[in-house]
């Protein structure tokens, strides 16, 4: 057999630990299918002392992450820091500069510094790889950039954040409102102390950003994606949607277009969708992950599984390592970021769709009149218009209307003659319904 | 850019037509993301004057396929041919004897003879592909040997065949009986004029098998895959698993267990089976595939999507020529195989689960008692058991049952103690429940 493929782990979370895990249990296969033993050398994280529920003796400590990349007995460097600067990306620099292959599960940096370190490794030849980093523990990257490779993807869309999806299921089947479920996701640990990256979209913009450019040869552009998080749903929403056929999620959809001169264009947006029973992704509850990628040949695929964890993540962590080990050294984006076009954001007011809106409004005559007023100058066709009862807070209830098929820049349009309506308690809350 | 990789055709079906269609519209992606062009140099089929929809003019035609392999101006051959033996294997041994990769989407020959390609592709140091061969478009293959390499995988199931999954969910739709369902599929296109191998189970039986193979480091034993059809099955069954929780699905399904002088065995078996309805596999309707695969690690993984039809088979075909072109060239089975284990067929009786028993009986007093008797005196502990009014033929009536958890040899043993019973007037049903 040939030589062991040498790994230096940074960051010792509970991914990092898993890894240590899967590649001590599953050595000999690992070994038969890689077709060589990995094997760890060198490990380092904060701090040294933390218990970890893993035996570190076997393994050199480095107390600088950064130097792990430049030791003679180190092959790949798995960065499992996280955030998208700092000691990781100090570690991903050094690591790839030193002609060692990084393999990393950290979204933030390859949304926001995966072009460069691309470059870097493409330059170096080395593999830059991050299954890990987009939907845990299912090989979407793969799926994308080598399973789905023959295809011009039309549209490619899923549910990339679990923590998400976690609360929106609990909001589903309890009832109960979104700070509620949050806080019991967070006291059982489904959830950070501080949610914001996951409940107001951002983590999953990452994600899509990573999965966009490898779909569309796009250069990654994590600042163009239209984000909007969880955090304004109501348990009255699940249940209005629930009423109409459809689940609330989070969906992440990247779409590529064409400006007026011809010139390419990405649709980027995490957003609550309205999903329809009888879609595929309606059926993903509690913190699992799905992504579904449209080929012009292959037609919709999708991949579903665990989106994070310990072992899932340390499942593509390892695949990655595997690969390596094989020798797939192929462009990170699957074509050279040399040759990823810029796409600059798309124009949404060119879209069309059908979409749910919500107004809390004020308890007094002639509201209704104002907001179909606006709808009607807008142009906004109304499907069906639901005013519920006094449910909602002291003198406030709840309006919510499904719009026909029209273009987005009509309730955009309709929204802002309604603005500053005093009838409005509230801001409403525009959810789109996904499409086929 | 590199030198294109050149391909040669065999067959010219609906899949050769769509794939000479794929790398013809996506000729420029997959040149830039394999890293260089694939073109088609030769094709070949049985009937040169027959109208496909393609323009051949550009490619030179071979009467003997089996030659192509040979050409100079040939570095891989695509065989969709189809037929486990003659042409097509033929086709297969020449290639790979001239030292050049083999494609294929055939799904048979890849079952009974895969190991015998594998272990000439791998002395001849070339690539053998077949991600075609399994569930048409979608990348599960590569998600098995790839995607989820890191991880021992603990069992492997999923919906293989699009024919039957088409015919359930119409009868589930129609409430019509299988006989009719299969007509209309056949006079629509969707089932073949013979339809054995696909509703028999035989289709699926062979894509298990190159699954059980990968998942389990296994030699491929597709004689031992316990394969039943949905022939059996009536409108009647379907409703009343409906009325119970749960859809019928045509599983295929393989499982490594150690016999009791600890040697390895491998559990395979495609049958219909009773899949609860918050189970995703409930959700795949029509012609889709799906397969999951549970590893050690990552957890539950789906991959769905498209099992059959031109365009996404010809994805998948054209994925694997891109992985060759891109030089990734591994072992067909993920592990050579000289290191693939004798798996043995698992006996059976020691497996576990709940069943759905269905039985059409003579309408005469003391037919449940008979039957019961026989459930008690075997040890079958009985869940929820329906007698159903006379709908059935004349004198007829239909009971169906639903057992506890218990072993499948003890419901194998009360059909035993039934067995010629006068009150059975057709022999009994027996369909396992996918457990978690």
């Amino acid at each position: 057999m040939a030589e062991p493929l040498r790994i230096a782990l940074a960051g010792l979370g509970t991914v990092g630990a898993g890894v240590i895990r899967l590649i001590e249990t599953n050595a000999e296969l690992i070994a038969r299918r890689a077709g060589r033993p990995i094997t760890i050398t060198a490990i380092s994280a904060r701090d040294r002392t933390k218990k970890r529920g893993v035996d570190l003796t076997p393994y050199a400590w480095e107390d600088d992450m950064v130097v792990m990349g430049e030791r003679g007995d180190v092959d790949v460097v798995v960065e499992l820091v996280g955030g998208s600067d700092g000691p990781a990306l100090a570690c991903a620099r050094t690591t790839i500069e030193a002609g060692k292959a990084l393999v990393t599960a950290n979204k933030a940096m390859i949304a926001h510094h995966g072009l460069e370190l691309a470059a870097k490794a493409e330059a170096a030849k080395v593999a830059l790889k991050f299954e890990a980093a987009v939907a845990g523990g299912i090989p979407v990257i793969k799926g994308l950039r080598e399973g789905g490779a023959a295809n011009a993807f039309e549209r490619v869309y899923g549910i990339l954040n679990g923590t998400c999806n976690f609360i929106l299921s609990q909001m589903e089947d309890t009832g109960r409102d979104f700070a509620d479920v949050l806080a019991e996701a967070q006291a059982r640990g489904y959830a950070e102390a501080d949610p914001t990256f996951d409940v107001e979209g951002i983590d999953a913009a990452h994600k899509l950003s990573i999965l966009a450019a490898i779909a569309f040869g796009a250069k990654i552009d994590f600042n163009s994606v239209d984000t909007a998080g969880i955090s304004r749903l109501r348990a009255a929403d699940i249940a209005q949607a629930d009423s109409l056929g459809y689940v609330i999620r989070l969906i992440g959809m990247a779409e590529p277009g064409i400006a007026a001169d011809g010139s390419p264009r990405l649709f980027q947006r995490v957003q609550p969708h309205l999903v329809p029973f009888d879609h595929p992704l309606a059926h993903v509850d509690g913190a699992t992950n799905a992504v579904v990628a449209e080929g012009n040949f292959s037609g919709r695929l999708l991949f579903q599984g665990a989106g994070a964890g310990d072992g899932p993540t340390a499942s593509a962590v390892v695949a990655d390592l595997i690969d390596i080990a094989r020798g797939e050294i192929g462009a990170p984006f699957s074509v050279p970021v040399a040759e990823l076009e810029e796409m600059p954001a798309a124009d949404t007011g060119h879209r069309t769709g059908r979409a749910y809106i919500r107004f809390i409004v004020a308890d007094r005559p002639g509201v209704l009149a104002e907001i179909t007023a606006a709808m009607r100058d807008a142009g906004v066709s109304i499907e069906s218009l639901i005013q519920k009862g006094r449910s909602e807070a002291e003198g406030e209830v709840m309006v919510s209307m499904v719009t026909h098929e029209g273009p987005e820049s009509a309730v955009s349009e309709a929204l802002r003659l309604l603005d500053g309506a005093p009838s409005l308690a509230r801001p409403p809350l525009v959810l789109h319904i996904l499409g086929d």
